[in-house]
């Protein structure tokens, strides 16, 4: 079903460049300019996993702050987004984990928040079809360990 | 289907957090650390929007360098994401629209490569069952005209 973008013109437009590639940087004219570079490399730089982590990270917590406000309540949500690199029958894949922590209220009323802001999150929309992503409610975030099978 | 991850463990772990909402920061422990704001005021700041771009246009040129390579092509790709964001029937949604450039190939070729850089690309993958979601060849970039309703 596709979405009638006439009746709904767009309230924000930005743009997001890379010209040479992953060792170099991206940049957002009159915005963010940073380095970046592989993964698999010990050269400092932003990689494509974190970028998404912190897409996922800020759109989420973002969503929950503006629950958090409807609901009269203070705020205490926080999001942390795990990313996995692996490579699998069909090439190279991510696996995402948003966790979700709002430590301020109940579990049932945290559960409802989540799955709410899982719904209404426009960054959790585009990933929902994604059978690698996991949006999930925790106590505490999980301690990570970082992995990194350094080329050189 | 699901993937066998035992079989496949992450070559690379990393975790994106944000705390305190959209007009904050968001962080890699140790990585980057940046302000974030938000889309539709006037503040400073990066926005879940532009760490979207950011990952897609990224990626996506780090998959295109790969190919270059393989082909033993120098290396001329460009990516450039647009992201919107707007109201629609369901909620709020983003838009994204990734334009890829091969200036240094004919047009046959730089399909081929843009096709199968789509297909490998691990953001693009995530974002491929999304609607929303267009990757493009194109001679030149789109002009893309900033659209900002500021509430303050």
């Amino acid at each position: 079903m596709s979405i009638d973008r006439e009746k709904f013109p767009p309230l924000y437009r930005t743009v997001a460049i890379n010209q040479d590639g992953l060792n170099s940087h991206s940049y957002v004219p009159g915005g963010l300019d940073v380095v970046t570079s592989s993964p698999m490399t010990a050269a400092p730089g932003v990689n494509p996993e974190q970028f998404l982590g912190l897409a996922l990270s800020t759109c989420l917590n973002a969503t929950l702050e503006a629950i958090e406000k409807l609901r009269h309540l203070p705020h205490t949500s926080q999001v942390q987004t795990i990313v996995e690199y692996a490579r699998d029958t069909r090439g190279f894949q991510f696996y995402v984990t948003a966790q979700i922590r709002i430590p301020g209220v109940d579990r049932p009323t945290a559960e409802a928040m989540a799955d709410l802001a899982e719904r209404r999150c426009p960054v959790a929309k585009l990933l929902g079809g994604s059978p690698n992503v996991t949006v999930e409610l925790v106590d505490q975030f999980s301690e990570v360990a970082p992995v990194t099978v350094k080329s050189k």
